[in-house]
């Protein structure tokens, strides 16, 4: 069943027709990002609470009637999303929060969030009669379209600007998709991909155009709300580079306030790197978004000209949350925290709202006395060279008890009797 | 509710009552694995369709009367297990089997099948009273137990062989494990484990040694089991190193025949690497395991002397299977074939299991007619240097759609109209 009432676009507030072939809006172009509307009134009478209890689909399809695909094909994707969502009591601990959770977006089928937009973008794909899709993209967003598109039986075509981190770059190319390295940065990456588009005609996931994809990223916040049994906590911090995950995040929750299951949006904390933070300089400057340098670790979130700011900036601003920098230090330093205190290993983009979180509360802007949920967006797994960064590599040992000794009780290990 | 009888050891055949502290026969020592033997007549009043029927849990926990673990703790572990099994429709068009189904153990928590031991190791060194737990590997038993052990507020004292990969390595000290990086093999490193493990006197997750750990492993073939309604395949292909993994799958069958949920196990190939295959040379002469040089990519079946033969050889021989060995080129093949044709991302010793699938077809031992599950034993992004070579790296290209426009017509991808 389809809810869908119209397009809006997020610039001029004109209303269109649904049209799963157009994009952005007629008037402003591809600047006038366009943002799916709901018939929230017939949607209620179908979509509640018994509803979500009834559900036996555990995956992202289990909201298939808020996301704007046909139901069809659903059965042959790969398994993405009802990724888990940890209390994570000894970090809670030393945080000095009231609650703490981390959902952990790095199980996924490609290791990041990327794959419940991915998933809706090869779905439209089909359902709109192409054979071939492509974005350009820092990573995550590239290879989980090739991930899916290449169980699909889809071709896909993807610009990555030069700096992507190797593991993602492998993953591309091992999930056979055609991969344009672009020499430049994403700005560049971006620009080839949408000229390329225009010229081969092939499916555009990107998602600062493509309105669906939001619809997907939102199945985190769904999610999340539904593990929290609607009970949502005060605080949901999400690393910013686009725009759309954020702007994702608060959609989901926006559905579940008008579907009156929720009674209040959380306050959304986005975070970004000191390295590349347009965001976080326009929050603080009370001024318009900058183009600035893209200089971090974090590759996810490393977009100097966020494609998506009007529905990033809203987010935060709706929900009277706030926006915050950290440096790629204290990014490293809570790869290590969240690793060694919880056993979950996150890259850069993933691990950068945990050190958002610990910076909002050194700043009193999150308050001792509140509740938090982390959206760790990908798996460390896709960025070794960073990981190792992190951490000090050991010393070969020679395999003899006696060397080891003298190392183990240096550090105050103390041997059997 | 526990349903362990005995424990017998798999070289002298007697049995011994069950105790949670005991790891090795007291007869045979070391070499006397021991089996954890069940009473099935009890566990099927209480074990049956209904009660598969019935759970809630998705995940490796469903099992719990299965396990010789208390039902103590396990909601505050990480996610683990009820991983996806996928039908493989594209590839079995490609290999020419009847119906072709893949296990994908990389989403796990540390991403591969080997979560599921150390999760019971880790409970296991809970209820017996310990704050450290130790093992030597070649990386997946070692990052899991790492993962772990933090979430569950244990020390990690790791050994691993100097060709562990950078992704695993990493993985570890992220998980602040205090890792052993040993100037030797496989060998070296389990040997200086063992007289540290006998100094320190810390939880012993050696899979060749304690005995649970087949039981944790044990679980991937109960979920195979349940994923195809107890209908299952004429074959179940996974990779082999120690042995320990194999003897698991088996295990879980057995359990499912002696509970009468199953008419047959299924004939079980294990695939080595012919850099380093004792078990398919052993097959093969006819002869007893004898040590063998480790030399292949497939850094988790690498393991020149295999720590648990015995129960390893049984399940090859009890359910007719057969030993197949591939070359390291063959493994990269099968690589790029599975992530382009499905999406699914391996590490070189998960995907040896489907070239060995494929060179088990060359060779007839798998009929066409016959139908097969592949165990993924770990995700790709764990060995990205490994991944690079099976890949082809591409060029750097400019910015500019003219210069796209010449690699895309060589490549005969036509213009939009």
């Amino acid at each position: 069943m389809s809810f869908i009432k119209q397009y809006r676009c997020t610039l001029c507030d004109q209303t269109f027709a649904y049209n799963k072939h157009i994009m952005t809006c007629p008037s402003c172009c591809e600047k006038g990002i366009l943002d799916i509307e709901y018939d929230y009134e017939s949607m209620r009478k179908f979509v509640d609470l018994n509803y979500f209890k009834n559900q036996k689909d555990f995956s992202m399809w289990r909201y298939i009637h808020l996301i704007p695909v046909e139901n069809k094909h659903i059965d042959q994707m790969l398994h993405i999303g009802w990724t888990p969502l940890y209390r994570v009591n000894a970090l809670e601990k030393q945080l000095k929060v009231k609650q703490l959770y981390i959902k952990d977006e790095g199980v996924n089928p490609s290791a990041s969030l990327k794959d419940r937009a991915s998933a809706v973008a090869v779905l439209k794909a089909i359902e709109c009669g192409y054979d071939s899709v492509s974005c350009s993209s820092t990573g995550n967003a590239a290879s989980s379209l090739a991930c899916h598109a290449s169980r699909m039986g889809l071709k896909s075509f993807i610009f990555v600007p030069k700096r992507a981190p190797v593991g993602k770059l492998n993953q591309l190319l091992i999930y056979g998709a055609k991969v344009f390295y672009v020499d430049g940065d994403y700005k560049d990456a971006f620009n080839l991909s949408k000229d390329a588009i225009d010229a081969y005609g092939w499916y555009n996931r990107n998602a600062a155009i493509n309105p669906h994809l939001v619809e997907g990223k939102k199945t985190v916040a769904l999610e999340i709300a539904e593990q929290l049994n609607f009970s949502l906590t005060n605080w949901v911090a999400v690393s910013v580079g686009d725009g759309c995950t954020i702007a994702g995040v608060y959609k989901g929750f926006y559905d579940l306030f008008q579907l009156g299951l929720i009674k209040k949006i959380p306050k959304l904390l986005g975070v970004q790197s000191t390295g590349c933070s347009p965001f976080v300089d326009a929050y603080l400057n009370g001024e318009p978004i900058k183009e600035v340098e893209e200089n971090t670790i974090a590759d996810s979130i490393s977009v100097g000209i966020p494609r998506n700011p009007v529905k990033a900036i809203n987010a935060v601003k709706k929900t009277l949350g706030a926006w915050i920098a950290v440096t790629d230090e204290q990014i490293l330093e809570s790869m290590k925290i969240l690793g060694s205190s919880e056993g979950i290993f996150g890259e850069p983009a993933g691990v950068a709202a945990l050190a958002g979180v610990k910076e909002a509360i050194k700043n009193k802007i999150i308050k001792e006395n509140e509740t938090v949920t982390i959206i760790m967006t990908g798996n460390g797994l896709k960025d070794p060279l960073n990981a190792q960064k992190a951490v000090k590599a050991p010393a070969l040992v020679k395999p003899r008890l006696e060397d080891l000794k003298q190392i183990l009780e240096i550090k105050g290990e103390k041997r059997h009797a």
